[in-house]
């Protein structure tokens, strides 16, 4: 940019916060893959070269796939309803956090990835912008939309779309903590069929770890919401709340979720609030504690860790970090691999295997599920997704 | 990528054509334009510190120009209805067109730019379309949409929005066209007043072009369809021809385009079809041919230099190209230089005097345009935009 003006000194004490100064200009560009410097090189990236490969997609529509950018491209789909801790701000406000995601896709997976950020709310204004413009993209990326919308919006859009459409505040979570629950099992001698669990929050991760544990195999396990523990038979549940009462909660519990916690081998924490002292020294004995409210855990996990075997949050300055870049670059990696129609529930499980076996003998209390920046991630992660997709038969390379 | 098989395999000898080896992956992609190789960076691209400047906008919501790159990003949208010379091949099949618009808006003009090929046609369906992505962008550059419709879409999303929003197989076409024609008028020794013209083609360039010349003070300027020529009282007339009719031809010149070109001073070709030698031949004296369709213009250029004082087309090989890569970058350069709100009809054409200016004392009759490899072009045409957007009071900066 060359010009100046006295809005740029205006906001230039808010540069003081680094957080600030690296976002200027935002943090994403779009650059040419190809060498276009002179009449020739423009000859054949535009007029006339373009047009022969134009007509050979408009002949061969599958062409697209070899001679476009899309099979490689994501756009990440929000209506700003429900962003980190701050909840509903707009699409506008929602920018930075879409430019990070597009960020850590390309740099962690090394897809190319565009925020979309969308001025509607309405579930079918939603889902119909995302099918008209699903020409431009090979896979939908949905981020920060509120439940129970999400789960409405992602359910459709897989209906009508052949190609990924992933919620990762709702699976990205549920692999990633699949996979540092079967290893906090292992740690303490067992596996997820032998744990009781109790979750904390009904949004989009909460119900979505909850249906991965089931389909995991764990032995027992109940939600609960503001007004305590999700069963079958409450009056008033939502249905995407009922569908969910009638898979889990084997036990019936009712009341509190203080009341749940006693004895319960696993607490996941998913929702804004806390969980005293008290009530997370009622639980077994070798409890698990995923304490992942953000940034704020539902108890700190120094305190945590005075009961509990093992103890993971949200937070990368402590050890065990929950963190969904474990999934979504290496998800999507795989699923672009193999050129897959959609992500199935087989793949997002074995995502949750391959990440989990990466901790090998080097297992402990402090070390449960990789760090981020383990480079052997993201390829381990998109081979058994890749693999997946073409056992379920979705996968068209 | 990865994984081999055997559709790869199957396309490979397509790639004996260098422009499907060019395309082959596409020719795009997304980068960070931040660091971020370990937790710190992570910690202030992402969460904890993106929390702060979403909040930031979430508070004051100017701050998205500043701290995202959406004031940078332009979005080239199609519908896929009239790519180049092919017609109606749909959204997929216009990607490369669309990859290479965005190619050329970067590398010409430094304008990150995304394609959104859309998967409907409807005018109200691509309409609503655009507004409800429109948080995530800075401009909207309209490509390849066919006429009629292009001119409502353009009309109805410059009243919605507050982003400049520009067809540029109208308005890119009409800038380099009136530059041209301003220089080749002062290389016979005449302004745009003293010429009579006749544009061969209604679609979106011709009747943009028509428009701009009007504004730019043509003596007179008559435009003929397939049925020939449009002149005020024609049955049938579409109201985009309605309208046009009441500002042209005011020799109320009626009959086929042949009839009209004798004695007229400028012909413009915007259309398929032909115009023989001997039609040419009945021209004024110093006549002017901008024979521009492509790939074959109307006459061939070395047939109308028998006869003409000036010849244009739209190709490459010949002399005076006119290029719409001349206007677009530059347009769009300044007007997110100035964060303007629109693209004026001041601003259009601030655009074309600032390219024909480009051509001083060097003028001549192979030279009446700047080549679109001039580094000249892009920061005159952007200043004399920007300029202008501030003089209209449509600029924020």
């Amino acid at each position: 940019m060359t010009s100046e003006s006295s809005s740029r000194t205006r906001n230039q004490h808010l540069d003081d916060d680094p957080a600030f100064a690296l976002h200027r200009g935002g943090k994403l560009q779009v650059t040419s893959t190809v060498d276009v410097h002179d009449q020739e090189g423009l000859s054949l990236a535009y007029t006339p070269g373009v047009a022969r490969v134009c007509d050979g997609i408009a002949d061969t529509p599958e062409l697209v796939e070899d001679y476009t950018w899309r099979s490689n491209l994501v756009a990440v789909v929000t209506d700003g309803t429900a962003v980190l801790g701050l909840g509903d701000i707009g699409p506008e406000a929602s920018l930075p956090v879409m430019e990070g995601k597009s960020l850590l896709f390309k740099q962690f997976g090394d897809v190319d990835s565009v925020p979309i950020a969308l001025a509607c709310t309405d579930v079918d204004e939603i889902v119909e912008t995302v099918v008209r413009m699903s020409p431009s993209f090979g896979g939908i990326n949905l981020e920060d939309i509120s439940a129970p919308r999400c789960f409405e919006i992602e359910k459709r859009l897989r209906e009508r779309l052949d190609i990924p459409v992933f919620h990762d505040d709702q699976h990205g979570t549920a692999i990633v903590t699949v996979a540092a629950l079967h290893n906090a099992a292992r740690f303490t001698g067992r596996t997820l069929g032998d744990l009781r669990a109790v979750v904390s929050g009904a949004g989009a991760a909460g119900i979505a770890v909850t249906k991965m544990l089931i389909d995991g195999g764990i032995g027992d396990i109940a939600v609960a919401d503001s007004k305590g523990m999700i069963y079958d038979g409450r009056e008033g549940l939502t249905p995407v709340k009922r569908e969910l009462a009638a898979v889990s909660n084997k036990a019936g519990l009712r009341g509190s979720i203080e009341s749940a916690l006693a004895g319960a081998d696993v607490f996941i924490g998913l929702s804004a609030g806390e969980v005293p002292e008290n009530v997370v020294a009622t639980m077994a004995e070798n409890s698990i504690v995923f304490a992942m409210a953000n940034p704020n855990p539902e108890i700190h996990p120094d305190v945590a860790r005075r009961y509990a075997s093992v103890v993971a949050t949200g937070r990368s300055d402590f050890p065990n970090q929950i963190n969904n870049v474990l999934a979504f670059p290496g998800v999507f990696r795989g699923a672009f691999d193999a050129r897959a129609t959609a992500i199935t529930e087989n793949m997002k499980l074995a995502a949750a295997t391959a990440l989990a076996a990466l901790v090998g003998d080097d297992l402990s209390a402090d070390y449960v599920i990789p760090s981020p920046f383990d480079e052997r991630v993201v390829p381990a992660v998109a081979a058994a997704v890749a693999a997946q997709a073409r056992e379920d038969g979705v996968a068209r390379r």
